[in-house]
């Protein structure tokens, strides 16, 4: 399924990005004045290969939590428990992101890939069982979703799509992307990684099925008919493993790709940096194998948003990048497949400061930049309107001629 | 009306702004994890005196046209024409700004205060009389708005407000707001400025009256309901009176002050450089006579953007700006009421240096920074959901007890 996946990413379209960049320069603005947004549209129509690209609508954010090893090093003042805590909170709509995404009309998925503590009972009309973890560790794709009970008063209703990989998600269309009601994917693969100071911190095996369900996820959301997907993330302690990543991406020291997460004190931080540092001398991982970095020192939220940008590249459509956590699994996803980074939208600068290195190696300039720390997608979502909107000027702006204005 | 409208300016509400940055602190997610949102909420609490402060909705983009005298001099490589033009293509919706206001929902507005040529034939149904040129020039106040037809199908509802001016605007809330038609506002001061390299651009009195087109505009849509209102403009070579005021109110070289604006060569940036310098040296405005500098060398827009924003100060209304026009008017606004930066807030920051110029004389951080320069609103637009996110925040995130959800 990674294979099929990385196999179907392709070069963008030049002729609809030129397309793109003549129809730019006919609307009644002068040339060059929306700035960042005229190369984002022009992006955006190659990747799509078509001029107007479509709006990127409707949003889907996906977050994906999981449980860090690393944590007993006391790289985080939180406890463990909160990841389940905040996936409650997801569920009940109460976090920010759920405030941000009701705001967008951006449906939330929310896929445990590897919580260590229990979660909270939950309503099971929001727990879908169409990725079931055993069909997730099925390498060959052809796992037991297919005869999987249907959700809750679901229907086949826009899944009829088909993706690259050949999956056929099960479903319903309208339950997967309904912006009132945050949902509930189980798809663990085990109770949080391994402590990556003392062993590795997944098997191959066990980060590739991190990477396929993030693969699957993308699937199933575009099949219901999302246009762009936002990433998500949930994990107490992930940056320590999104520091490690981004320095064996990029070769960064790790004092300049750790940064101090959701706060912490000045003892901690070193103490953070160290705790990368270790990890890269233990492990040595190679950039030019993304799943065994990722086994050993990533994180199942990390890979599986590795697969959802790997998915939606595969599929042409734009995914929308939040913070450090995204931007260390958006190496990964352009260490399997670099023309995936056509794809990526950086949605925002995290205040982490590995987030900047990252984007400096993938080469891309963030939308939003105001100092938020928050993951879960917020940056994303924020980030959101102006994506929109850079599509939006290429579908319904005059041109000079038919708006009968003179040009200098 | 303008001395009663500074009067009715105040200071921020403190314990509405302690109220938020508590509230802040027990919402789910790591203190100051919001970045520049949490400090913007806070002054937006500080602004309304309440916690949390109202949702920013419904948002009125208000875009000010106006011709310039020194457009004679060279300075901008489009006819004249193109200002009455635009204003054609604003109504018919075919701008960039209102493909970004129907994304955003947002009403516009379009007020000539001076457009030069012969504006195009327009739907009756849009040409909004309530704001008469002879009552705007009315320094009492008392003018015939009350007596001015009623607008097509309008009725009394939504405008039973009364501004700190004691206004009573006329028209329908529902027509003032609707984000599907663009409304046309006469108000012509004159048609066009003079030529500020040769003589004063207005009279004190012309100057006067465009402020207060501003403010009745700002109560007109406050009363009508608006929660938000965003600054626009429209006026070929209007980005030369915006480096003069910039220049004159912060005391920046000329050269600093000024840009390219729609895209000029070096011969012609030099030359708009030399106007500026050649001005400010003719009139020697006073930064300290706020409205003998903006008849001097200001423009009708600018000096109506100045009063919109003093306008939506007196009723503690929050006023997202654009770009340089809009930042050059808003150090007007703050030289008449040094507290009417409070309900300030920056949407973008301009590709015109001058506007960072402007912003940092004012202590003002944009919200977006694309390297936009287009004007007409579409900065201030995009960073709409920004400011509507930042208050959301405090009427929906779960506080940590809500939520049982641990704290570090």
């Amino acid at each position: 399924m990674l294979e099929t996946t990385i196999a179907a990413i392709g070069p963008a379209d030049e002729a609809a990005m030129a397309a793109a960049r003549e129809l730019h320069g006919r609307l009644t603005k002068p040339a060059g004045s929306l700035g960042a947004l005229e190369e984002l549209a022009v992006r955006l129509a190659g990747l799509a290969g078509a001029c107007p690209p479509p709006l990127p609508e409707p949003a889907a954010v996906a977050i994906f939590a999981g449980d860090h090893g690393v944590h007993a090093q006391g790289v985080s003042p939180w406890p463990q428990e909160v990841t389940a805590q905040m996936i409650g909170n997801f569920l009940a709509g109460g976090a920010v992101v759920n405030a941000f995404a009701r705001q967008a009309g951006a449906s939330v998925t929310v896929v445990d890939v590897g919580v260590a503590t229990p979660l909270p009972a939950t309503d099971p009309a929001v727990l879908d069982p169409a990725v079931p973890a055993a069909a997730v560790l099925d390498p060959a794709g052809s796992g037991s979703a297919g005869s999987a009970p249907a959700g809750s008063g679901s229907t086949a209703s826009g899944s009829g799509g088909s993706g690259p990989t050949g999956s056929a998600p099960a479903g319903s269309g309208s339950a997967v992307l309904d912006p009132a009601v945050p949902r509930l994917v189980a798809a663990s693969v085990r109770r949080g990684t391994r402590d990556f100071t003392v062993t590795a911190a997944l098997t191959r095996d066990e980060a590739l099925a991190a990477v396929q369900t993030g693969i699957r996820i993308a699937d199933e959301l575009i099949d219901a008919g999302a246009g762009i997907l936002l990433t998500g993330d949930m994990g107490i302690g992930n940056t320590t493993p999104a520091a490690t990543l981004i320095a064996a991406f990029t070769g960064a020291d790790p004092l300049d790709a750790t940064g101090r997460g959701t706060g912490i004190d000045d003892p901690t931080y070193a103490h953070k940096v160290a705790v990368v540092r270790a990890a890269l001398t233990r492990h040595t991982p190679d950039p030019a194998d993304p799943l065994g970095v990722l086994a050993a020192v990533g994180g199942l939220e990390h890979a599986a948003l590795a697969g959802l940008i790997l998915g939606a590249a595969a599929r042409r459509t734009p995914v929308l990048l939040d913070g450090v956590i995204a931007v260390s699994a958006a190496l990964a996803a352009a260490a399997f497949a670099p023309d995936s980074v056509r794809a990526m939208v950086a949605g925002h600068r995290s205040a982490e400061p590995g987030a900047t290195v990252a984007l400096r190696h993938l080469g891309l300039d963030p939308l939003i930049d105001l100092g938020l720390r928050l993951g879960e997608g917020t940056g994303a979502l924020l980030a959101l309107p102006v994506v929109t909107g850079a599509v939006r000027v290429l579908h319904e702006v005059a041109t000079f001629d038919a708006a009968g204005v003179a040009e200098k």
